[in-house]
């Protein structure tokens, strides 16, 4: 983890974001041992490239000089010289290097670099301009356990505010009605209120029923396919825009749990380019043939199908149709299963707001 | 024709069009029996849809949960449900089924539904909140005397505010200029001032004029289609945007109408997507050859390309120029064969003021 | 050169752009002897044509009655119909024919005209409503010494607002960084502080260096190819948006100029379309093998894509990165090759602000 470098600013910040928080910023997979991956993070263009010895850096993807992209320019070891005057920055942000005149180098020729965390597969970007918390990345470390043929990212471009991404996860009730046979539930989550649980950090949903028979995904797993399982939903966000959803099925005695259950244990989590487009990362690691590396690529493949093709024209339709993301402002009709959602909304407001009155304050 | 269900909004209407007036919302045939046929009319996404014993509806398509379009939905029966949380409206659009939790349905779960009026081959909507007054649907019956073979209907988009395209039909001095040899008046249209009627509903035009050879048109069913013919033009406007124009063309003695000439009655009109896109139907009833159904889709194609490869790209190219809809601000030179379309600009925007202080009193 | 037509208007000017200039509205061979040309230059549709005897001419490319492009019109002799309805404008936008009613003519049927100047290749055009001053049209008549087959001209639209092109040849020691080996100074130029001259008119920069072997556009015509050689560029901006660039090289004694070295006079001129695109005109005259059409074509031919390639998708990047052409506002690090880029957006603004205030005064 880099320590940040801040680039004072007199503006003051408008940003509809929390900023206090870690984001993916990309996959692991993203960032090549050379590239210079570039993405927009909360509004501004990010820069991502790992060092010799792998190490990731971020840093804001503009010289200061003429406001050329960064990453057009050259690796010169871990320094990058930008394409245009050359001027070469440490993964620092400084300056190192002047080609033009004297050499000599501005103490304003410095670029705002990002604190990066490589775990679970992602790189999370810290975007505030104060020292980064490490405290606040939540640990979702059961991604790491297993092999590599048990788990499955993906990365997913959608064109609407994060926020009606985290409302369609966090209301599951939506998924007999938008996807098919795979996972439904036969009509049995929809009556459901789930329980809800909150606390300042996290907001968790929890859903049991049964079905016959087990939810398709597991049922070929269960020990008589065709006949009832118990399963659980239990889904927990965390600020800023993290969804952990773990699922199971079981047939006979045992906890509704990933350890007695045939189930999987996923992330999902946004990170806004703009207020209207959002990059969607997906991760899950199942707890079943975790061996067996042909089913991990077309589980995965299916799951990236799945929201691309049934939620995500759903939710880019609202976000045309609302025209803005002032949702309140557009008086939903909110019942039963919106609980989640709409306090995950509320939570989020409330720590926007205090973010912004600490930062004037 | 449905009752209207008006769900009350706080917000003041902006809209710049006059909204207690039948618009075409579709030709007839658009709408086939199963669809969810959807369109944007006056800048408010609707949704259009047949009963099972074929009697329209029209509602807004946006659930009023989490505005997914209705139209993404699903039939059943009469009624439909919404793809995301299956929400189930009836045709007033009251939601009559909630699948979640104990299935209350809040009192606020209705969706503005419209009125509709099907005739002369056309959905005819009332966009206004209060009570449809049938009475303002002009009376174009002639449409729907005589056989299908005798009547073509034709729809185009256009990038263009409606206001253009009838200042374009209102003044048929564009014709010699615009259009080629087939309606070409030979310079004998421009010279005229055209007779101009008017009161508050409607606006008449009226040429009529000699020429050799009779328009090509009709020259060949005429008695002798290289001689002179006597011609006229008549063309009304009715509000909100609707044209009804006849010509004909007759040798010999015989009053200019269509009774006694060769000729066509036809409907041009205009329902607003927005301020700057226009939805334009067209529709030609002749009174000649009534029975060759292959000279009917001849003739109706070749009119559709005429309007969509020479008017088109002018009202177009004069909207990308204008780059406003307040014409008169930009002080154009306004002369003879401006009569007609600048006295419609006017009454149109008289309703139009008159619309809104009644609303505001 | 026309006398312009002023039509009024009582709109305030809030143009961005300095008016009381020539800007390069065309290359000659751009306008063919029928073509109706037309342009955006500086927000304005403009049509620019030839009269039967070559002379060029512009006005407003949007006719006063219904505002149609002109361009879309027919040429008749030196005179142009409206496609719409057909009012005829001469050379000096005054409406000559009305085919409508009695053929009176409105006095506000006029279209405003722009003044041009024909000269070294371009049609340099006067977008202010006062009488133009020729004196304002710097001298390049070096462009004009010499064969056909010893100058080439081409035009590129490039997304960017024209400031930024001007700082890219304004300060050349980017061309180590950002063009490849063709004119690499390997170095030599980045570590000189040009010579920099400045009067209200122009600012002139000027760069020395010795390099081995010469920039490989000259080197082959060198005594000794592979030998060293001394170089010099010359540059100077003038209003509104125009660099003349001499660059040369000699082995031996001899002065840097292009009477003594091998090399070129070339010609960079900039028109604002918008405040964010631009058209961006380049002529280059040699003084070496003058008489080879051959490599004329190849020559202008690859500058036109170094340009294109290299040059512009980096300007056309920060623009989008800058998002606003406020440069100075943007904090930019500024160092010793920004001395005449920065003196030019500097006088440039002084002589805007001085046109408003007299404007106004």
């Amino acid at each position: 983890m880099n320590a940040p470098v801040t680039v004072q600013s007199q503006r003051t910040d408008t940003s509809p974001f929390l900023k206090r928080a870690w984001y993916a910023a990309a996959l692991s997979t993203e960032v090549g041992p050379e590239a210079l991956f570039h993405r927009t993070i909360l509004n501004i263009a990010v820069m991502i490239y790992r060092k010799q010895d792998g190490t990731p850096v971020a840093m804001r993807d503009r010289c200061p000089h003429r406001f050329a992209p960064m990453h057009m320019g050259k690796r010169q070891g871990d320094e990058v010289a930008c394409l245009y005057h050359a001027l070469r920055f440490n993964t620092d942000g400084h300056c190192v290097h002047n080609p033009h005149g004297k050499g000599h180098i501005p103490q304003a020729a410095r670029i705002q670099t990002y604190p990066l965390i490589e775990r679970y597969g992602y790189l999370w970007i810290w975007m505030a301009d104060d020292q980064p918390d490490p405290a606040l990345l939540p640990d979702f470390s059961p991604l790491e356990k297993g092999p590599e043929t048990g788990i499955g990212h993906t990365y997913m471009y959608i064109k609407a505010n994060y926020e009606l991404i985290i409302d369609n996860v966090m209301d599951l009730s939506h998924i007999d009605h938008v996807h098919g046979e795979i996972i439904t539930t036969r009509g049995q989550l929809s009556p459901l209120t789930p329980q809800v649980k909150e606390d300042r950090q996290a907001i968790n949903a929890r859903w049991e029923w049964k079905q016959t028979p087990a939810l398709h995904i597991f049922s070929t797993f269960m020990p008589d396919p065709e006949a009832e399982a118990r399963h659980f939903f239990d889904i927990t966000w965390t600020q800023p825009a993290n969804i952990q959803l773990s699922v199971g099925a079981i047939q006979g005695p045992g906890e509704l749990d990933l350890l007695d259950c045939v189930g999987q244990y996923d992330l999902h989590t946004c990170t806004p380019e703009t207020e209207t487009t959002t990059h969607y990362f997906f991760s899950t690691r199942r707890n079943h043939i975790v061996e067996d590396g042909e089913f991990n690529t077309f589980k995965i493949q299916a799951m990236h199908t799945a929201f691309v093709e049934e939620d995500g024209p759903i939710i880019e339709a609202v976000q045309k149709e609302m025209g803005t993301t002032l949702f309140f402002e557009l008086d939903p009709v909110l019942m039963s299963n919106d609980i989640a959602p709409v306090k995950v909304r509320r939570l989020l407001r409330t720590l926007i707001d205090d973010e912004r009155a600490n930062a004037t304050a």
